[in-house]
């Protein structure tokens, strides 16, 4: 088997122990004699599985009491349309910080539905979104909430802190880095992530959500509306039992390692290796401003399309996957979730100094 | 490790050697270095499993070029709001035939959507549902579509042969006995099915739609939206991979088990028998009408909730578990679905017998 460092943006690598964990007992979970596929998710085993994955994520995060938590299906595209459904009730309009697309995805969605409309309290637009925007507070009124992307995995930047946006409910997408970086989620309405970067595999969407604000939202078709999840805890129907069994094991691993504090401790060893080679090489550069730069997704460039090429397919030639940038912005980008090991860090490193020593110039900047 | 039989109506048994596989290659899929979990949704390993899934699965259905395959989340649950959004756009109403549970289901999420009405062209209800219904003829006019339950998963009904509805598209929830046994795709404008009962692990729902339906859906939010989903190829956004490559190795696994024709061979072979015990036993017996059982889910009674309660605790002790009946109807229940055996089905009886013998009275009926 190739000993493969793999910087996917998602799916992405997975923390080795919970794998073989998952390959050990996947004929027979906990001996019952059946694979975790094939157990009924109105069984005790499932019943275990759901409320120790719940009570082990509110521990990492710190999840208060007035939050319910809901494992959910569709990914964030779905919070896209549901947060509004939901949420947006009394103005009927969303305040949106605009900080590349996925944050664009979100308002699209918003504006697909009847009688929402959009108010956007800020933009990365003129940096073309290498910088975080400053929130200007004048453009909040008359919003049900402000939707915010925490961490934006295509152009690499990420809030360290959560805007100070006074009087409103903040919908963070946090899909690139929850569990990667610590947040208060008492700053927060409503928290959502697709799992399949920090938390397991596809197929799973954590929701985060203050009760009072699931309390409040009208009468909508099942799957859609967090009332009646909530009710149901997640098993209005038969939930991703799979997925929900490995979020689990990755929550217990994390607590293994220390939670999220040790982990931000690391993702910033990791990123900061990154970032200081990258700021100090005179053929790669980062393209992202240094205040607002994430911790999980690392774009990186020579500014050179051809080169940028090359050095992928050197990396691959060194098992070193995943480099290849979005297609919307190009170049690499390396992604360093819970998971990814600083050794894989220090490899693409040598990697990169190799290939910066055989093509001594640097093209842009 | 336990050998299990396991009935449960799904999540459910999955094949032995699927499981076998899914082991082997869990920390290295086709010596990538990376589990299946991890690689991404646009790597071309990712692109063969889906590519592979669908163009099986087309062989396994006879799947006409004119449908398309999708590929989604959300269960059945979510089915029953996107397709009366996509589908009832002209006439804005919906035929139902009722025939229990699920089909009521379907029919309370349609009605929780703006401006759709709905009709039961056929009711199971004089029956209590143990009955399928007669469809009339007289009711089918001025509706878009005429939804159907292909296989009632809790009352334990099917219809062998889909009803023939005049002029109208059908929509068929096939959740429960997809590729269990042999329909006609052309008899449906539209047929879904969740995938833990006979494709693979929960967190997956497969869509098999005319594309003329498709091409006339109107503009919705991304997730909701056949038209959308098609035209992404179900990778709209990240889809459920693991589980996508799950019902890949199942659609492998039935061709290499003689297809669809040959399973339906084999459930009618295990049906029979424990219908044919059922029929004949002093003790225990089924509440479906002859002409409407199920292939695929077999409720039975003794009639007294009591001995009913201390049947599935023997049952358990002789490892067949997920007997006990849905909380709706109590009873037992065994589900056969395609990766059950025949062996499970044999010594149920076997213990059945067993139990008849010590309870030597017949309480209804």
């Amino acid at each position: 088997m190739a000993n493969v460092y793999n910087f996917s943006a998602g799916p992405a690598v997975m923390p080795r122990e919970v794998l073989e964990q998952v390959q050990k007992e996947l004929l027979s979970y906990k001996n019952s004699g059946m694979s975790v596929m094939e157990i009924s998710h109105r069984s005790s085993l499932f019943a275990d599985i759901q409320k120790d994955a719940e009570s082990n994520l509110r521990a990492l995060m710190n999840i208060p009491d007035e939050y319910d938590v809901l494992f959910l299906q569709g990914g964030a595209t779905l919070q896209f349309t549901m947060a509004p459904l939901n949420l947006a009730i009394n103005k009927r309009k969303i305040g949106f910080v605009d900080t590349g697309h996925w944050s664009q995805r979100a308002i699209e969605e918003a504006q697909l539905i009847d009688g929402i409309s959009v108010n956007k309290i800020a933009s990365g637009e003129d940096s073309n979104y290498t910088k975080l925007p400053k929130i200007d507070d004048s453009l909040q009124e008359n919003v049900d909430y402000i939707h915010v992307t925490l961490n934006n995995t295509i152009e690499g930047t990420a809030f360290r802190t959560v805007p100070n946006i006074k009087g409103q409910s903040i919908v963070g997408d946090m899909s690139s880095n929850i569990l990667g970086q610590r947040y208060n989620v008492r700053d927060f309405g409503m928290i959502y992530a697709g799992a399949q970067k920090n938390i397991g595999p596809a197929g799973l969407t954590v929701v985060i959500i203050r009760h009072d604000l699931v309390e409040k939202a009208p009468e909508l078709p099942a799957m859609l509306s967090y009332k009646k999840l909530v009710a149901k805890h997640s098993t209005l129907n038969t939930p991703p039992v799979f997925a929900i069994y490995c979020a689990g094991l990755v929550f217990e691993w994390l607590l293994t390692q220390g939670g999220v504090d040790a982990m931000e401790k690391r993702n910033r060893e990791k990123a900061q290796l990154l970032y200081d080679y990258l700021d100090a090489s005179t053929l790669f550069q980062s393209p992202v401003d240094v205040e607002s730069r994430s911790l999980t997704n690392i774009p990186f460039v020579t500014g050179n399309a051809e080169l940028d090429n090359q050095f992928i397919e050197l990396a691959n030639a060194n098992n070193l996957v995943g480099l290849k940038g979005h297609r919307l912005v190009g170049g690499m980008r390396a992604s360093l979730y819970n998971a990814f090991p600083m050794e894989g860090v220090k490899k693409l490193i040598t990697v990169m100094e190799k290939f910066e020593l055989e093509h001594k110039h640097k093209e842009v900047g």
